[in-house]
């Protein structure tokens, strides 16, 4: 058994590993830390375990955690991850951070966005932890930068018409909505139920940080420099990101369904990638509970413009579930082992 | 116009006096106090009321309070609004609390239940304010302690069978479902919406604090000294009470169009509350967003039993709306003022 | 008393039609039409009217309903509109029309996109509703084509952009995310509860019945004929419309406080919508209630785009509540008069 | 492989069914049934199951289905199931039935509240299966009762305490809640989104089908014949029963303490029923997606009574789950075999 530390456990995406961690018949998980928690059984914390583990929360330091498992998934907050981070891949543990603060290769582009970067000195070992795109690096990473949950959905919609230069780079919207667990377990108003049910909104219009790391991942794959218009709304639902996205045909046209095709045939083999047949569109609740991606294109012949929807679960494609994906890869496992779960419907 | 001030706005019930008020065409607001929130306009906190007030909250004392109103209302939590309440009385104010502190009777009980009184002196004052019981004491009140959300909604519903002498007083089971409102706009783990939503609870079970204000007042209706199991649960809506009242028939039976017929004709006349006809029961959408209570009754033959649900806004009648339905009555207003919204359906 | 009769009172919308009527103060709702329900008492099929209506549904004809109305709203399906909105035309009854039946002023395209229309001799009678846009028109009208949920929305968000000159008219992207309210009252899989809620989708992309609408009047405001690309999505909410809509700016550039100052002036006076202060965003839990549209815009100088971002409560901006707006003017009342509620937060 | 077919797969259950069943590494689902769906693809009825089963629908008879399944579910409505059910029972098929025809032991109490029963010859063969009661008899069993949703949380909920002789079998009142998927996916006004969204009723009060099955398993249990009061109540949410349930303490006085122990003993060694410490209780969030029942209880010494909360997934444990359970035990494979998913958080 592969021993896990999970160092941060305390958040939606702590949990959703513990969760994820807890099926797999692989691993054992070893250590899983909370300061907030410390000494506290998890399924108290988490009444929805009991019965399925008996561990504890710790507050341990980072060699402890180190000391007893071969992989480290760290679920902080950027800028804290950051400070354990070096340790861990120092240590030569596999370490995959769910943080943002490994995903962006140029440093300067990460301070202007999220301030000033303290472990530079491992930033290179990074590799962008977007399976279907990367999976090759994946297996030989020392550190994983795993994705956000808002570039996940955009990225993997976009990747096959960028890539085949159907679309004009520079046209690029992509109007996102999730659930609000992505906000994270912190008590705020904002994040209230009362303040969530029955609402819905944009926030941090034009100014959202994952817009660098969606526009270097784009950028890598028109082979160009772009920059996209990206808006984040907040649904009234727990899990689940939808992106519908826009842009402008490039130079020649295509009809709906040869983009259809040229979308399944790039995702062709993938486990967790599903293309809609043309004309069909995904609902969050195909994928929610799920490590699943879902895309439906199309193109608007009135307006000459192409339209892709995303969804994915924001808590497993968009964060542990592809987490746990990576560490199949770096371990050798099969890469859908502990994430074959159906989506919860309805 | 009436003067009318609100000492502490920055809750849910705080904001929805406020939100009644606007529209109350015998009252003009005159002041509107959050010590968090001072020198903000109201519409920046609660922006769907831009456009409809230009007032900012200050921090303010009782005595400036006092200065420019007529009628105070105070929506502190307990403990805290027994701090101010004995000045806006003493000033000659009339003065509407919605927390706690006045409306037990005894002091040892709320000592019991709440910790050491501190405004023993004005305690005596207080008029208990569920208005279709006690409209002639509030009509002349200087202070009116406004009923429990809780127990509104059980107390209106057992009113006509206890006074009747229906029932057992012995034999009392209230079985509660609130809306999240109920817990507050204090950012806590448990109310978020990722906590809540798709969610359900008991909680404080056999615990919570209104169950002495519901003994006081059942025991008062019965006429002899009673006690209830009583137990809240949290439902993932906003809004809304509904209560399954359980109880043994006493020692005549009677049929449910018999009793139907006896709540009918104890509630005659009164605006607020509803009587459905036999084999009914309500909705808490039938209610939600008005002054309403909504009531079914049934009679088991086959165990005995009475079953009585009842069904209100937990911040309209179970706190704001009865307010300023006490305030109507106190200053001589139509009852209905400023009440007259019909619930918002669908 | 103006005497109002509803014909076609099933639905959701010609509910909501009632609930705001029987608050008017001016006028008496002297029939609702439902073939569904007909002889049953208005309050058994939508009990949170209970007690403040006595009325029953019949099924009467369109003489029998003219025969005790000033004012006549419509809210059938459309096919079903156009055969009854002429009777009540040329009957001289003031007709409010809630279909889509009298929107388009070119016949070729209504038949294109709704099938024949068998009433195009009352076509040019009807002005279009958009109160903010026609109200002038709206004062003498004999038939209000009364406008969708969406295009409202989309239109008044657009409106002072447009007729300004600001954006390129050829770039319009609008994506709008509606409450299920908007898909009737008609029992349907896909609007069951467990279908809908934890949900969210993309519906008709590209495809939707209300483009027609939208491109109508934005290339009236834009003075030339311009086409927009309109993608719906459903929002596990039961009332709302928010529409995110992008443009391209125009040959000038723009600041973010420029163009918030000329929509404040362009609305300037309106009861009924709120432009907020740059770099605020309406949430559809603002309006929801209200007869309001509230809506924030930006510049995102990077991509030289605009971002509009509109609210309403898609039943009653969206609908009935901009239908009474109109009947108001065009009888004479404050045209605030029934539409005062503030929206029910939280 | 064991060759699994599903006799009615177009409802919650039915899908619910194919949906654990995929993840079974014991079977293999060799025929799903729908008439209504025939001849579709499973993934476009149920788009979540798109890549993870290339089954269609078909609409076949019972000696179609019989003669390439070894073991049949059967997911219809009652009444339609005892029309099928003898055909499996005889063909030597291990029968599971999801409906009540076969789970009330007395043919006049079955036709007393369902109807004419047309299979009396085998209702005898056939095993209530409440796994955790009746172990030994499902693994022998030819034909399954499996039990419904409300009375598996309170049966389980009520057992131990009735077994042990703690309470008053004449006082017992079961306050259940439950998810809107309860009510199965045929469209209806009731179950609507914009009518259960935001919305708690009671409903069937005092009438409720699932009584007499409830009151069967307790009376068997109590060893005496009692009656119940059941009042079910619909939640707004998809999964999900809570039952809280009262009843009198028997002669004897027993603290929570020593209440709680009793429950634990009760089921230790139970992989699904997870008894809490003393003063905790469920929430159905913590099993629902889970074959989990919780359970939390307590004594009210001011009363006199025992408060009893199980909360299970309506859909899984009520259901599905349950009905695979029992199949694993009729079938030789491990009791958890494809139910050992984690409830899903947040």
């Amino acid at each position: 058994m592969v021993k896990v530390g999970i160092y941060g456990t305390s958040g939606y995406t702590g949990q959703e590993l513990l969760r994820i961690l807890l099926r797999h018949r692989g691993v054992e998980v070893s250590a899983v830390t909370s300061r907030r928690y410390a000494g506290i059984p998890v399924a108290e914390v988490y009444p929805h375990l009991t019965g399925w583990t008996k561990l504890s929360f710790i507050d341990a330091s980072p060699a402890e955690v180190a000391g007893n498992s071969d992989v480290v998934f760290t679920a902080l907050p950027h800028g804290a991850a950051m400070e354990v981070v070096p340790f861990f891949v120092e240590a030569g543990k596999k370490t995959i951070d769910l943080s943002a603060d490994f995903r962006l290769r140029d440093l300067a582009v990460y301070e202007k966005w999220y301030g000033k970067h303290k472990a530079t000195g491992v930033m290179e070992k990074a590799v962008y932890g977007l399976t279907e795109l990367y999976r090759d690096d994946v297996k030989k990473a020392a550190l994983i930068a795993n994705p956000g949950c808002y570039p996940t959905s955009i990225i993997l919609g976009l990747a096959p018409a960028l890539k085949a230069g159907i679309i004009d780079p520079s046209s690029i919207i992509a109007d996102s909505k999730s659930g609000v667990s992505g906000a994270g377990r912190e008590p705020q108003v904002g994040t209230l139920f009362c303040e969530a049910e029955g609402a819905f909104k944009a926030y941090k219009v034009a100014q959202h940080r994952h817009t660098p790391e969606i526009e270097q991942e784009l950028s890598n794959l028109a082979g160009e420099t772009l920059q996209v218009i990206f808006t984040p709304h907040l649904l009234p639902v727990s899990r689940g990101i939808l992106s519908t996205i826009y842009a402008n045909l490039g130079k020649k046209n295509i009809s709906a369904a040869a983009l259809t095709e040229l979308y399944q045939s790039f995702y062709e083999g993938e486990k967790f990638v599903r293309v809609l047949k043309a004309g069909s569109f995904p609902d969050i609740s195909f994928v929610c509970g799920s490590n699943c991606c879902a895309i439906g294109v199309t193109v608007d012949e009135r307006t000459g413009r192409v339209i892709i929807i995303s969804a994915i679960d924001n808590l497993i494609k968009g964060a542990s579930g592809q987490a746990v994906q990576n560490m199949n890869l770096m371990c050798g496992f099969a890469e859908d082992e502990g994430l074959d779960a159906i989506s919860l419907y309805p």
